[in-house]
């Protein structure tokens, strides 16, 4: 079994890196807003609502501002925090912007043209107004909103174990959708059960190990989004609770949330025996993935990568069907930096996370798509997800 | 049955009412952005992320700028869409932001000072960069961030309908978890089964008439988040996947998605008989609850009823164990516009629809809270959760 969790060590560690970052850009206090990047560096994970919750690093110290709510919620979860500050609630009597710009002014001391924070003001979530960080102290604050997403593109060897683990689970519950696919079966009730199932199992075997986030109501899940016959044409279809039919072209998906991170796992398959159309497609599709991830590597392009998918699917005649490039980065969030995109300026450096998923999507018949996970080594790829990706494997 | 989704004569609608308070701006051009906006005014559905996609609001006319992996599923979603603008991916050679500017320059032919957008530029999901508007079109555009929120914030008879629909599946699905909390059982494993019975109910007895938007994976859900004995202490807990023991007062939570309609429904339950303390409690939260729904009604305040929820509060001895306001706006989006907060300057209207949810918190017992959906009429509130709200209904 892999590492499931991170420890509090290690947060302390990626909060000391950052605060390196930051004293060499000569900020000494920052303010951070974005809930992804508060757990990435302390492992607080929330709820992001219309109350605004700010981690403040100061002087490397990590302190936060929350509403009432939450302030025993961050002790109890974040063991090295030095101070919470709080407000009771929004929108309330006085703003929460005011009371913090007087703990900033009375309390922290801010320095002047040392300030930094990732945004103008709080994010703007279910409802949210308010003023900026500048209308509230006076303050010129630098604006760093990409100082966390940088450390976070190049993952640490314990995160690349939570992704191998997600990879892991992702696989498992996918052999799960497989088997509970069927015609006349509905894509809601095969995407529960598949996710029931191999969310029973994970839990069960990682035990005392797992340690939910709270941002999956599955830990694993398989799933159809209405990628199922025709209607698998659209890349980015919704669920509309479809009926697989005989024939029908399907796109599938499944991951699996280790502490926050995530894996990308999709496969085409078909309800019967395919069409010569069926097959052909899913041959250049099925090329197009293997050169690309032949091609990815160290010190490679992100736009070489996706050149060598476009290159496979020219020769097979199939280029007027691609609609998306070739994969993004992978770790807390569905999609990261960097792209394998054709416009990309990025290397790919050891220690990124891709998923490679070059598709083709013809009207009427549907869409062909593989996604896999992997991540870049000092000497080539490991490709994380291992499902089959052969048709004979694939039909139902 | 209740209606269970809208026309595209009812957003066609929407279209125009918004079309007229923009014109009454002398606007001629608005731009939005925001992916819930863009489904209540079209009920165009999609998966947002880096990618940018804009709806342009030019003359009346609805028109989309999109990446290419979505032209033909607004198509097939919005029926009166006028035209389909795209670019093939973000990031690509050229930003789509430029591609746009040239569209809105020779295609639209925006009218200077008669352009509004919702924001400077398109939402920074995943990983997105990218210019403002005003950057690349060289035009300054009349922000207009709260104009369709605005709007939303009185529920139409339809959506009203949506709501009540959506709280009966709240209810429905809620009866599940009570009967599945036991002691011994996991929290992860009651929500997953609780929401899979009450999904296939809801699924089966609507059929044809019931329309996924893709915002949920389960059409009903019942769940825990992690209020469960102390951790109950946490308003916002998240899942920790724990175990219900003997004497654990828990906080459940049950809500449907209705053509993306979500209601709110919340309890408060025992396992087994709740000690003095737990019962006092409960009497203290109950008698809030109630106190606030007496208080609200057309031409109250805002604040007067959450100063209702206090008082009684206050009569019971309990005010220092509050840790947040009485309730927010229901619709779409987990919270809403306007909140039942002491500090709030609005008046309930008839059409807006609320939570009621004012909530104590006792460390080392946990948290006493039930939350139910009220809409407001023109002579009254109408509670639209039906579930038992008394102590003796809620003893496991």
């Amino acid at each position: 079994m892999g590492r499931t969790y991170l420890t509090s060590n290690h947060h302390k560690k990626r909060v000391e890196k950052l605060a390196k970052k930051l004293a060499e850009e000569n900020v000494e206090s920052f303010l951070i807003f974005n809930s992804k990047n508060i757990f990435y560096l302390t492992g607080f994970s929330f709820i992001p609502t219309e109350r605004p919750i700010i981690l403040i690093l100061h002087k490397g110290d990590v302190s936060f501002f929350v509403p009432s709510l939450e302030i025993d919620h961050v002790q109890h979860q974040v063991p090295f925090v030095s101070d919470v500050f709080s407000y009771f609630e929004y929108p309330d009597e006085k703003h929460p912007m005011y009371h913090l710009a007087a703990i900033l002014r009375n309390v922290i001391k801010l320095t002047p043209n040392r300030v930094a924070s990732e945004a103008p003001g709080a994010s703007g979530y279910w409802g949210y107004r308010g003023p900026t960080l500048e209308e509230v102290t006076g303050l010129k604050f630098k604006l760093l909103p990409d100082v966390i997403m940088d450390m976070r593109v190049i993952k640490e060897p314990e995160e690349i174990e939570l992704m191998r683990e997600s990879a892991k689970w992702a696989d498992h519950v996918h052999k799960y959708l497989q088997e509970s696919t069927e015609v006349g079966a509905n894509e809601i009730d095969v995407t529960i059960k598949a996710s029931t199932q191999g969310s029973h199992d994970m839990v069960s075997e990682l035990g005392d190990d797992y340690r939910p986030t709270g941002f999956s109501i599955f830990p694993a899940m398989a799933l159809y989004r209405g990628q199922i016959g025709p209607n698998s044409y659209f890349p980015h279809a919704l669920s509309r609770g479809l009926v697989f039919k005989k024939g029908d072209t399907i796109v599938t998906g499944a991951s699996s949330d280790v502490y926050g991170v995530q894996s990308e796992l999709e496969r085409t398959m078909f309800m019967g025996e395919p069409s010569r159309r069926q097959k052909d497609l899913f041959v250049a599709m099925l090329a197009s993935q293997t050169a690309a991830l032949e091609a990815a590597g160290p010190g490679v392009y992100c736009s070489d990568v996706d050149q060598a998918a476009r290159q496979a699917f020219k020769e097979h005649g199939v280029i007027h069907l691609v609609r998306h490039h070739t994969g993004h980065g992978l770790g807390m969030e569905g999609h990261e930096r960097p792209f394998l995109d054709k416009g990309s300026k990025d290397v790919l450096k050891p220690g990124m996370i891709f998923s490679c998923e070059p598709g083709i999507y013809e009207k009427g018949l549907g869409g062909f798509r593989h996604s896999d996970t992997f991540v870049v080594t000092e000497d080539g790829i490991d490709v994380l997800t291992k499902y089959p990706r052969d048709l004979e494997e694939l039909i139902i």
